[in-house]
């Protein structure tokens, strides 16, 4: 379904970078649910570079809500949010107009789109279009967090640096929403931000790694055959520009554990059945199995870089060299942390809607 | 949509492995094209246990072609493959009815159906149920093949062992394709037994990792969001039982990497765009761009195990033990890796059919 | 999606009339729900020629389940339904092979597939394949029945004969659901058998139109734009082979109306809102209302005829004639309304499952 | 999928007829096509109220098209197009706000969304949504035009009065698309304009039919089941507000006719299979023939009256009358036929898409 996700929830992603605005439509929310626009401003805020670490492109992301939203509450229709491109100095691409960069999606839209997209700032392939998915998954994360499910990612790791793993879960989450840089070990912070500062001064770019935890999930959800629950995650993480590599519970270590130290134990405990590990990341034979669903996305080093790289102009043919002009960012994986929460938030809502009924959330 | 994948070539999935057979409809390929029996019965024998590190139970996956297919050709309409079973000995589960697995979908089941599920053998959520989609997928696979379009896996590690990496596309394909325990590495081969005899001694599993490439793919395919190749195929992988991770290209490894080690630089020959390497696993920005398509799929090992496990009783509550008896697999990555082959064809096939058209395989 | 109808819970149909089997696989169903094999067998014999006024071709239809059906109930798996094709005549086909029948499918099917088709019987455009649509849409109905959703359809009108419509919509659903030859008015059925007879005498075949009642649906059904209920149960009904009209309450008749001629007026009973009358057939914009849901389907005479009829011989391109020999029906009116049925049960557990969520039928 | 409809290219509606604006995202058209908004502004006049005969509601329409143009050419990323609602006048609607329109959705509306609507103006429901899906269906309509595929409604009745159907079909679809008023009889447009005022005096409406054909059409289109062209284009024509009949060729007429009198003969001319006649409206077994598709849509009339009628008070659960002030049209006849135009242009890149693959158009 090209730039639409999901079943009985979905999102449609509209606009490119130096176009007007940006947007998307969420559909099939539940009428009656609270739209909290301070909130979707914050989560906003949360993808907005910030500092020396960032891109200089500075956007306010005065987002409308175009439709769906009525008294302050969704109405059960459409919800349609824009937000308008402000800050485009599209000369900054023309350079790149013909030198592909490397890694980036220059040549392969320039194959898909015969030469008709719209190519100033990476068209509709912009990381920009982010901040739509993030306000559309802003009113999926508030609704989530009124039944009691909290979705929280920190940065793993940042070039040679990591952060310890979640710990107490409920804390962990709280701590992380109120952050700005989601890191969980404090101390870690500056190392990271050194790692992405000191790419920059070389004209470089720096990778990391994502983990997420949600918490509150029933046991039961997703389908046992193509829309397991990391099926339909995976395809969701996959969409997030820039990841590329999924895992859940202990994932590729997985590949060089024996079965007895990778197995969950069930136990009973008042009532409630749970694992001792959480090796399977809160999900047996696709279906969440009732403990904290728990994975990791791969960030890759942003493509556009200042230092020189070789490439091919697309008109020519020929071989040639680029030293990417323009505002870029040196890093990405502190700015794509909300972006996977409400990447995620959109995924959980659909499969939720779908087992329980539109009303539901 | 539950057991039905893909958009425009889809294949559902049915049958229960105690059932009377299992099966599956594969709609929307294109008339015309060649079925050999033979190449599907190849497949399938694939993926069939063999010797001393698999299961006992023999399934001769005599499969029949129900509808679809007419005159040795696929005639454009549904092609329903149905496999009887035969070798079922539901008494084995028994003591398994309330004393749920380990990490298996056991507890998972009871929470979605609500104990009306066929829990003989795992019931739907068998291994067994991917013989029906490498049927499918065979025809998938010699529908590309016939286009050009070579698709070949290697088990990179299984526990400790770890295969080399694909060196030469063509020939490194065309090898794996020949053989049943598929090792690009000759010598890794026993070493990867002995792993497995290993954990089978001691009434344990073992897991790995499979390594996939697609050769000959055209630039171009796949969505700037949500239908990306990645998220596609990866929505694929993650339907196959036991699969916990999926990385393309460097993967996880760019977390640590530069964008300037990680970028794969573009260069002109002979008319033709190509990279000079492939961190990205032949997909930038979503969409193919002609370089061979790489992934690795984690493979977890198998939850079922001989020796006592601790779980809980589903009908009582109570804390338990279970050593599991019946015929289970002490690894499964060799036979998952033609299930990912088949996988992957499918989802190819629908992603060129949905850009070229119904007609063009 | 091809040969797949439904979002939440579909149905998924495969076969030739002349194959080794039918079928269908119908997914989405909740678990728990009881399968009653003789109601099944019941409908099937609703579907089934019977006597001078149609086909001699006698199939026993005696299917199977293949999956998804344990200790007679619903698992909540896929439930593929298989019923073998026995009386098959393929010679009866050859003279047809390449003599199009006029208004057949033989012409555009060979358009679509390229003469790559089963042609044998009308292949998969075999109205047999409704058989398999009745044993998934029997399900459906008794699942519906149990919440107290009933469906029963008339046979309004075969050539110049016409039925009384509805007026006690119970008791006549009720009366329906005991006849093998639906009519309200007893005294029109032998009329209506006259018009067969009459038409067959001549080589000849006739038309008619169904009536469709459903009452016990809850009002706020449906969608406001493309998933209303009128769209939706059209999509269905014009599966079925045959049917070229569809219309709701008045339909065309509300073509010569005025406002407040055809305007329903509502009116509050014991705390319930009603329409006075129903002349938008239970559904206001889009969306069901709880008045009855009323339409009606057009069904076309049986293209294939014993007379003689120019067409075009596909392999020369020559005009020619056909007087078609083998076994058909004069009339498919009586035997489409058990299918009118079965797919209106399917379509509406398929918008109840979306609304309400997988358990709630 | 709620508010989105189409498989290959699809259109999501959002807005409410008293919101900011109301919008269409159209997604899946090939990059490269001519967006000629001149000929948008001129479609959407067409949809325009004029006159003494329509609603005194006046919208410029000034649409404006945020994503997915660059340079004037389609660039194969989705296309939104927005409308801003201007001539609103909410407090018209104050009356309505608890006393619900007989036959409309106000009252399906609060069942459906429990309250959350926003009910000014029809809010979601209302017939002003339309205006987009005619902007996107524009685009559709000149995407096929250059494909030599034409499409032409007219107004085949308002209430007694009666137009001739078609006979050139080429002549006729290009005089259709230049009158604001689509009759091919000249002489009856006056009568039919004497019903729409002599319903107004009188505080009423009045329903009508509409007819359209399709020329150019290649033959082999749509599914034998499910997605048959008839399926899917009743799907998208009961979409349009007001619309409860669809039916193809003879449509209803058929359920009087002999086969033998509603059979299309073949006949071969010049290499080309053709019909003698088209009582199947183009279409056979659910695939287009190669001949004009030909279908009528029963209008009701507007529910909205000037005259008192009985209705229900929905906040206190009394029953009360309603004489609706606001502006209001007496007849949508004349507006709804280029929505037809619109969604069959919209449907038919659809199906063409999914079969020639995404850069046929």
């Amino acid at each position: 379904m090209k730039n639409t996700f999901g079943n009985h929830i979905s999102v449609t992603l509209f606009g490119e970078s130096h176009g007007s605005a940006i947007g998307a439509v969420l559909d099939g929310i539940a009428p009656g649910i609270d739209v909290n626009e301070a909130f979707i401003a914050e989560i906003l805020s949360r993808r907005r570079p910030v500092g020396a670490i960032s891109t200089a492109r500075q956007e306010a992301d005065n987002f409308s809500i175009v439709s769906g939203v009525f008294n302050g509450k969704t109405t059960g229709t459409p919800i349609c949010i824009l937000i308008p491109n402000t800050d485009t100095r599209s000369g900054d691409y023309s350079q790149m107009r013909y030198a592909a960069r490397p890694s980036h999606a220059d040549y392969t839209a320039q194959c898909k789109y015969h030469g008709f997209q719209d190519y100033r700032g990476g068209g509709h392939f912009s990381g920009r279009l982010t901040a739509a998915l993030c306000a559309a998954g802003a009113i999926c994360l508030s609704a989530l967090q009124a039944k009691g499910i909290q979705i929280g990612t920190h940065i793993h790791q940042i070039g040679a640096v990591c952060d310890r793993t979640f710990e107490d879960f409920s804390a962990d989450i709280a701590k992380l929403n109120r952050l700005d840089f989601a890191v969980l070990d404090d101390n870690k912070k500056e190392a990271m931000l050194a790692e992405i500062t000191s790419a920059k001064a070389e004209g470089d770019s720096v990778g990391g790694i994502l983990e997420t935890a949600v918490t509150g999930l029933p046991a039961g959800l997703g389908e046992p055959w193509f829309d397991t629950v990391e099926g339909l995650l995976s395809h969701a993480m996959f969409s997030i520009p820039a990841i590329k590599g999924v895992e859940f519970g202990a994932g590729f270590g997985l590949g060089s554990m024996r079965g007895s130290q990778a197995n969950d134990p069930f136990y009973a405990e008042n009532g409630e059945i749970k694992t001792k590990t959480n090796h399977a990341g809160g999900i047996n034979g696709g279906i969440t199995n009732g403990m904290p669903v728990v994975f990791r996305c791969a960030v890759r080093p942003t493509p556009t870089l200042a230092r020189e790289q070789e490439t091919v102009n697309l008109q020519t043919g020929e071989n040639t060299t680029l030293a990417a002009k323009g505002r870029h960012d040196p890093c990405i994986v502190h700015r794509a942390r909300i972006v996977v929460d409400c990447m995620t938030a959109i995924t959980l809502c659909d499969i939720l809607a779908g087992r329980y009924g539109v009303d539901w959330l």
